[in-house]
């Protein structure tokens, strides 16, 4: 079997699109991705996205972005896994480059969010959970991740400032962070004052709506040798699934997918979780951060946001986590996040992060989930020596 | 590279099924071929679907399908690439077979579109096409293929009773096949009779609106070992790309992407055209039926229809087509469709076809397209000796 590696990235700046469709947001994406990893010609094109349906009436995304981008003929489609459809697509992508079957392949996750009506992104994200019985008793996506803080607050004692702490990381890495929707710092006062959305989570604990498309080139071993940047080995790719709804679950403080897609990544990846330089979390709320880092084994249960308090996951820390500012601070265009934070992980190991660079980043560990944890991507990356 | 095999096949007859909802139709028929295939844990679940967003206000089918069969925990994912969403999510899996990521995968293809107005099925069936350039300007999906018919009788000179060759022959077969929406034969008189729904396709040169679902299990080498059943070698699995839509490209009668993906799929496969034993043809539209045969090679450019209308495609033909009746006769539940049509061969290379049975079969190719032939996928299938 092929090692995989990623050879560019292409990102495009987080925020309010208007004068571009989602096409335009892919291709220009992509044409980056291609141009940096200077691979004229991918062999194939995944599209990760979640809902163009809703937000541009538009399906066959990946022969649309596939023809923008000037490679008609390629072999294209898309890969849909709710908030995780970036990191599916690019764990698609990655097993074509494994099977032979491909060289290289051009991965893009694209979602056009703000041209809905706020109430339409509302239900749109509420897509990731069942029809029948969860959107169907009106329970949003925000209210159900709620229902988890509320639940770990009172479980674990834990403060409303410590709860802030990762959206205030996040905001401090994003602050510099060129493609990020936020580049000012905030503060737990802040956090305290924004408006109530779903108590106890408050605005500033919750990811933001945005515009924005990244895109990766996959290379196998024999196309590596052609390219010139550095190179990012896609170490081990692996998912799993959970109970669907958080309220099916015997614990539902418990990310059991996120648990075993990280222990099944690591044994995969020959890694331990000491060797792990950076961790990109699927930090969508404040909790969820916390529950992440909790599940993945770099914090104990409970301790998650106490730890990010103690500035565990801060870029001087044990751990650095949300190097660019995360769900939070870079933003979350719902099927485009796994391939900003694989594209950003990528950034780290080639020493290309600039003023968010980790010094002597080796291995990073990135977390891409749907729903609640309903599904759950872990990626081990590793730069090429 | 290990083989990949299919093991198991499950179909759900294709209808109006108001009482089951989108989960649990690819639910039944999963669980159909899981049990057919006799593998108890897929570790991976493959979705095809193409827009579960407008007809079920639903996304994230993998993990909801995943934990409706009970595999809690499996690797889950949709895939999407209009109506070619079936083939795709079979080439998809089929990759991460073929990448010994797996040892087994379940890929179901499901659509429901009776629960839509009719008006709303045609805006869903638009989305394969451009918001921007086609759907804008309110071409539906008919009206593009009713062009390249017009286009094709004038070119060729086919008579009416030639273009009505291919739905005649899909009911004739369809009438046997019990998971068929139609199970009766119809006649060239009837498809003049029918009503014109975008000149000069009538009712019946187009496939019909159906709920449906189908299934297929895919094993490796070794967890073929295992299987009871006959197995069915997945040969080659090739796509390709058209100019996005037919009047960008130079000549539109010809469907470059199925010409290419054919190439490449005989290629890989090491298999020559006179070879096959049937093939299983995406005829949407009668139009794009006899396309179809013309560019996989089977007809010369514009005998299509007449060969249909000969005798060609029958099942005591040369080139035995739509065996269990194609989209026509068998129905087109878009993204379940490349399903339906490799379980069908599927059962004509393990001899389970009954009465549509072709004798000795032991090589089939299988099309299926997104768009009209935007994209295209195709399957050779060989019975494992």
């Amino acid at each position: 079997m092929t090692r995989s590696y990623i050879a560019g990235v292409g990102l495009i700046p987080i925020g309010d699109h208007w004068s571009k469709s989602i096409v335009d947001l892919a291709a220009e994406a992509s044409i980056e991705a291609i141009s940096s990893a200077g691979v004229k010609k991918p062999e194939l094109v995944v599209v990760g996205n979640m809902f163009s349906s809703l937000s541009s009436s538009q399906e066959h995304l990946g022969p649309l972005v596939t023809n923008a981008v000037g490679l008609t003929g390629t072999p294209a489609f898309k890969v849909e896994d709710a908030c995780a459809s970036g990191a599916a697509a690019l764990s698609a992508a990655n097993a074509f480059i494994k099977s032979g079957q491909v060289r290289s392949a051009l991965v893009v996750g694209v979602e056009k969010m703000r041209d809905l009506e706020p109430g339409e992104v509302t239900r749109a994200l509420s897509m990731a959970e069942s029809y029948e019985y969860t959107q169907f008793v009106g329970v949003s996506f925000v209210a159900l991740n709620a229902m988890l803080a509320r639940l770990y607050l009172e479980n674990y004692e834990v403060s409303r400032d410590e709860l802030s702490a990762f959206p205030v990381l996040a905001h401090k890495n994003s602050a510099n962070a060129k493609h990020a929707q936020f580049r000012k710092p905030i503060t737990p006062e802040d956090v305290v004052r924004s408006p109530m959305i779903s108590d106890p989570l408050r605005l500033l604990d919750c990811s933001p709506i945005g515009d924005g498309a990244a895109a990766l080139v996959l290379v196998d071993e024999g196309a590596a040798s052609d390219v010139k940047g550095g190179l990012v080995e896609v170490s081990a790719s692996s998912s799993a699934t959970n109970r669907f709804s958080a309220y099916e679950r015997e614990d539902m403080l418990d990310l059991a997918a996120t648990r075993s897609a990280t222990e099944k990544a690591l044994a995969a990846a020959g890694v331990s979780k000491s060797s792990v330089d950076l961790i990109e979390v699927h930090d969508a709320f404040s909790v969820v951060a916390a529950l992440s880092v909790e599940a993945m084994g770099f914090s104990k249960r409970g301790e998650g946001c106490r730890d990010a308090y103690a500035g565990v996951y801060s870029r001087e820390g044990k751990h650095p986590a949300l190097t660019f500012g995360g769900l939070k601070g870079r933003g979350h265009p719902v099927g485009a996040t796994g391939i900003y934070q694989a594209a950003e992980a990528s950034l780290q190991l080639t020493g290309k992060a600039e003023q968010n660079q980790i010094e002597g980043a080796e291995t990073a560990l990135v977390q891409n989930i749907g729903g609640v944890d309903t599904c759950a991507y872990i990626h081990v990356l590793k730069a090429k020596k």
